[in-house]
């Protein structure tokens, strides 16, 4: 497997345009288990392997995962591990995984079925924007898919049944990527993250549990699977998040009231560093992104073509610029490499006079 | 007297293009004294209008001061003061006096005389670029011609007397201001400055004695008065700035060899920032700037019009300004309106593509 074909595709978690949009993307997983076989951490590498090619043979069967593609981690390289990991279609512990292990990924990349990784199956869907009801009604169809031809270990008291405790019950993760860097520069954004503690959210950076945060970008998802029914824990998410993006609205406008110049020198700068810079980490990358996304949607400055921000999103991660260019790259040739494709990208996006507000 | 008449011009310290040139310009200055008269800081109010009056009266007939603008400090606003400042054309110290001192400005502002700042006289004559010989035959040409119509206050042993000793003898400090980001990029320059020390040589920040270095811009002049010819001095002077001309042109080379794409880096995010910024402080201006200039030097980058680059060092400080605005601005409006000025000379000298070498 290559995933060459990926590079040239946008990716499911991220908006074909930028449109305003602070939800940048809608995810469910489920975690779903079989029944009477170990769990991978206590099963042996036969039993893994067993059930890694029962799963890949029978589930690019399902409807839903229609135009699969089956990718067993023993027969891909670190590289392409990488790319998958930045198109948050496996996660980080998955690519470290080998033998016994793999993803099945639908076409178009919005539904992505780890096979192995903490759970026997950990099935997800994606959505642009917010969508957390499509993304949980398309994960509801697999998983209905699904049951027809496994066994799952399943408790009538408590429900499915995961290697951790913590996703015992409904074993869904609900969570949407959030934009906020009006919360970020008017400091607001810690007490956000407290306050969705309080009420058993948890909020992550953009590369989920353990990450930092970057770019402004903020998963949010809940925390309890357990007594909760699916539909109520969408509901819940759903009305915070739409709370979380009004404030976040208002969060920039305040900015943009107490100090407008601010708003635009921080753009500005953006973009000039961005179309200008001749060595770009990853992180400053993002974050100047970050930025001229916000200009972006505040009507500040306007771009040929504003798809370029998303596009370099994903193309500036690591994983992306070495399969781009096809071959490793250190840390720094990977930041003159970034440089040089965010330079290119923005002169044939290059900023447009906008008159009205600047 | 308004200055406003200055702001459209062209300083004299600074070259009609840059051209390559490290030495940015030259000056010569003499300290001159009226007999039986007492130093400006001991005589009373009278005496230094006095002495102002009859000075500013028959100065303006000496044929090297054509055209010449007689300004009394006490007929002109604070603002009108920094601008001349700002121009090399008087010192801090008189910007700050008000009755009995002013200057008398060439009409090209390559000469300039100064009347009671420390001493009765300071002439100064400006060259663009590497010219300390023609400075000094300017400033010993206006010296004569003073001196046919004054008697200035001679020791036949110790030569031209002044009010601090310092400056006894030929009265005379020569000096160059330097534009070197390569030995700064390298962390060479301290090593210059002592090594100027050492040979009786001072070096300065952009605006002279006790200033802070800003845009890698540095002014080296002679330290001793007595006991030495002035063509010796101007010599002296003249063979050490062409050594460190070479050194720096040197470290700009091995700046380059070392890490190429570090001085592309830092050469277009300073076109970058300074075509998008909207706050601009003054260091932060300079220090562009500086790079900017080093970019085109090295030909690393092109700009329709690189006299921008001159005008902008000039315009974009406090007085001028402010001047061009025509009000009193706060230091943040500063900020706005230098951004808002650099944007716009930057979009009417726009970066050309640069295939040779970047």
């Amino acid at each position: 497997m290559n995933t060459k074909q990926y590079i040239d595709q946008s990716s499911a978690w991220l908006p074909d345009d930028t449109g305003g949009g602070i939800a940048i993307s809608s995810r469910v997983r489920l975690a779903r288990n079989l029944k009477d076989q170990s769990f991978p951490s206590w099963a042996g590498d036969d039993a893994c392997l067993n059930i890694w090619q029962q799963l890949s043979a029978v589930l690019p069967e399902c409807e839903v995962l229609a135009d699969a593609q089956v990718v067993s981690m023993e027969d891909i390289s670190a590289l392409d591990k990488q790319v998958l990991f930045e198109r948050h279609l496996i996660s980080r512990e998955q690519a470290e995984r080998k033998s016994g292990a793999g993803v099945i990924i639908r076409g178009d990349e919005s539904v992505a079925v780890m096979v192995n990784e903490e759970d026997h199956i950990r099935l997800q869907s994606l959505r642009p924007g917010l969508a957390l009801r499509k993304a949980w009604e398309t994960a509801d169809a697999l998983d209905s898919q699904m049951e027809e031809i496994l066994d799952f270990a399943f408790s009538a008291q408590l429900g499915h049944l995961t290697a951790c405790p913590s996703n015992v019950g409904t074993g869904m993760r609900a969570s949407v990527m959030l934009h906020t860097p009006g919360l970020v520069l008017m400091d607001e954004m810690n007490a956000v993250i407290k306050g969705m503690a309080k009420i058993g959210l948890a909020v992550r950076g953009l590369w989920g549990e353990g990450s930092e945060s970057a770019g402004n970008m903020f998963q949010v998802s809940n925390q309890i699977t357990l007594g909760e029914r699916e539909e109520d824990i969408i509901q819940t998410l759903d009305q915070i998040v739409l709370e979380i993006i009004e404030h976040e609205k208002n969060a920039r406008w305040r900015v943009f009231e107490q100090n407008e110049q601010r708003v635009h020198d921080q753009v500005g700068r953006a973009y000039g560093v961005l179309s200008n810079a001749h060595i770009l980490n990853s992180k400053e990358a993002l974050d100047l992104l970050s930025y001229l996304r916000l200009g972006v949607d505040m009507g500040i400055v306007k771009l040929k073509d504003e798809a370029v921000i998303n596009e370099l999103l994903i193309a500036t991660q690591p994983g992306h610029l070495q399969k781009m260019q096809g071959k490793r790259l250190k840390a720094h040739e990977r930041d003159v490499a970034r440089a040089a494709l965010v330079r290119s990208k923005l002169q044939k996006s290059p900023k447009r006079a906008n008159r009205k507000k600047s």
